[in-house]
């Protein structure tokens, strides 16, 4: 199954709040297409006590775009996501809204669904820069993923 | 510096409001000595779109202590603290409140100052074991912090 263009901006508006403490952040989704997406964390509401962005928030920032690039890449019929494994390396204060992209291409989603319908599972991961507003990257993450067949 | 065991109380009661981010997650700190504290991040408000806690809430549980301990152990009139890495795995659902405990020694706290009052900055890190109401090990991270003097 594939979303159409009008059901990717849908699942664009409502995927920053689709639970409540991602709601909490105001976090973004300013694009999404199969296989990519770009989020925002907005500094304001996620600033710490010393007027940088916390931690939590830029690890929020570099984990939601698995269940985002989830929805509009993978066949959600079948297969849904967990998260296994982050790291994140935190390079200078974030003290500007936050960006992420993620892309993935079709190759790398037909191998991970071939593997998770011949094993019931199959780990993917990839690195996120988080970059500041004048591009400067804050941090980066290793994400580690595992796709399951629904129903094993 | 040392702050007695009231203002060790007043810090307890304040520490998981210490901005929004964590405030709105209604994290509490359960205990906080010197050396020690054991933090809870409730499951209701951080409860994602399939029932089980968030990810980026138990990011949140297991990083928070880092700046708890720093306040109830460290001069915090001579240094400051931050995040360099967080690697966390998870092991299981979370589907009920979590805890966290960490625990550091007065020898693991005076290295860390000597270090810190000599180069400026210095390295430390520790584990930490999420658990669930059950005592199930849920998630297990690893974190990197650094401690800063104050002025450099």
């Amino acid at each position: 199954m594939t979303f159409s263009p009008e059901e990717l901006e849908q699942i664009r508006q409502h995927a920053g709040s689709g639970f409540p403490f991602s709601a909490r952040t105001e976090v973004k989704v300013l694009a999404l297409e199969k296989g990519y997406t770009k989020m925002l964390m907005p500094f304001a509401p996620n600033q710490n006590h010393v007027g940088m962005m916390y931690a939590g928030a830029l690890f929020t920032l570099s984990e939601l775009p698995g269940g985002v690039i989830y929805m509009s890449s993978f066949d959600i019929s079948k297969y849904y996501p967990i998260v296994k494994d982050m790291s994140i390396r935190f390079r200078r204060p974030a003290t500007t809204d936050i960006t992420v992209e993620v892309r993935v291409d079709d190759d790398f989603v037909e191998k991970i669904q071939k593997e998770a319908e011949e094993n019931g599972k199959a780990d993917y991961e990839w690195e996120c820069e988080l970059k500041d507003a004048s591009g400067e990257v804050v941090a980066i993450s290793k994400n580690t993923y595992q796709l399951r067949k629904i129903g094993m």
